[in-house]
């Protein structure tokens, strides 16, 4: 019977060894779309429009022939391309207590429609955060929430992956807008 | 004997977990290199020249001293940068039905030869394909072939990461050319 | 009191198989931050002044409505973005032979201080290394090391990802500057 029974657990084991083998195998293919970490902010961009020199945090250094650098280009703004260093605060408020700043670039990409692709990064220097996420991909500005990609980050976000959902929060005119991020990470390290 | 029994099961358990363990530090070393998906597209890049204002696609919106908006620089256009919105179609016909934009930016980065740097995103929203892929890298225009990153995506594209090999299809003048896209995703979420 | 064995096997199956779940549904949070390959490099950016035509790697190619595309603008070069194909050496020497190039883009980004974002890619083909390694993020150039994202990679570093320790080993005024780069790759395919 001894025999009997270590054919039983020769036989769990080899089982196991099986499972646990296709499973690592495609390890990178499973993964759960459970956030690991979770984090919402707003960013605040005031646009120099060639009078506003003190409160602007992003001005326009590249346009296409029909456009100039203190006035978005007609066509959907196509091919104007914004530099910004924007304050980050936890609530809607331009005014409240700066978390960190939203640091790079966007560039209007369509004629027909406002949409455009952006590259930029979150940097944070405080006590409760201190690192960089890095972000970019293409903002489709007119949908109501939309999906860019969370490509790396630093220091409290080393190595991290993930979605950043963007809503545009307000909007007002050509000089001020204010985003809502809902940042989710699904790769923590 | 009972006990004899447990011990070898408390020795598989053992052993299991320690295989277990090792196997999971390194889940993120080894990797298959066979893809989990494979998606080909072309796109079409029509250049703003001054005079096709209806039919360009993209135009430049910044370039060295020594260029301008409505002309590729000299020195292998080193400095321009192109915004685009090219339609995306499943063959090389730029009137075949569009399935998606391709939406970003390049710039051409070298002085003794074409190259460039792209940052861009192919953008579905069709029955077939919902959701972006996000794209970036140096693209030697000269090669062949030349590999760039799938840096992530969304909706359909979940997260996803890989390689997208370029080829030029089609090439006409400064006006007109054509990029075949294969997509290789290793990470599918 | 076979059963009972049964019992015993069946349960410490059930078991691992729960235990290997967990792992697995966790395996992409359990990660070494021990780099599978280390690698430094040293890159020369000589940028265009209007004078050095012949030695000059790179060159301002958008300028906010303040500045111009030969001199960098004040409030800390703020919205200037420069296109760069500069040498890649083993040592600090620029005369030393280059063993790839860096291409693509920085862009100034703060007015109230020198800080930047950069999106390039490190292009190697050589008997060494063949391939190219992507990265994107903010650097404060004034910190003595940043870090950036490696974002991806091609040929001999397929599919990689890391983070590059960035620090400058020489800056002489508006034209030159030498950056040192540590690059630690977490993922190895």
């Amino acid at each position: 019977m001894e025999s009997k029974i270590s054919n039983s657990i020769a036989i769990s084991f080899y089982l196991l060894l099986i499972i646990n083998f296709s499973i690592v195998e495609s390890s990178n293919k499973i993964h759960a779309h459970r956030p690991c970490k979770t984090l919402s902010f707003y960013f605040h961009d005031i646009l120099y429009n060639g009078e506003n020199a003190k409160n602007a945090t992003s001005a326009i250094v590249g346009a296409p022939a029909w456009g100039n650098l203190t006035k978005l280009a007609g066509q959907n703004n196509f091919g104007d391309l914004i530099v910004f260093d924007d304050p980050i605060t936890l609530d809607n408020n331009i005014h409240s207590n700066p978390v960190g700043r939203a640091q790079g670039f966007y560039i209007y990409d369509k004629k027909e429609i406002f949409t455009s692709w952006l590259g930029f990064s979150f940097v944070f220097n405080s006590t409760q955060h201190k690192g960089n996420i890095n972000f970019a991909g293409a903002d489709p500005i007119m949908n109501k929430t939309r999906d860019i990609s969370v490509i790396g980050g630093t220091g409290d976000f080393f190595m991290t992956r993930g979605i950043a959902t963007i809503m545009t929060d307000s909007f007002e005119g050509e000089v001020y807008f204010r985003l809502r991020v809902d940042i989710k990470l699904y790769e923590c390290w």
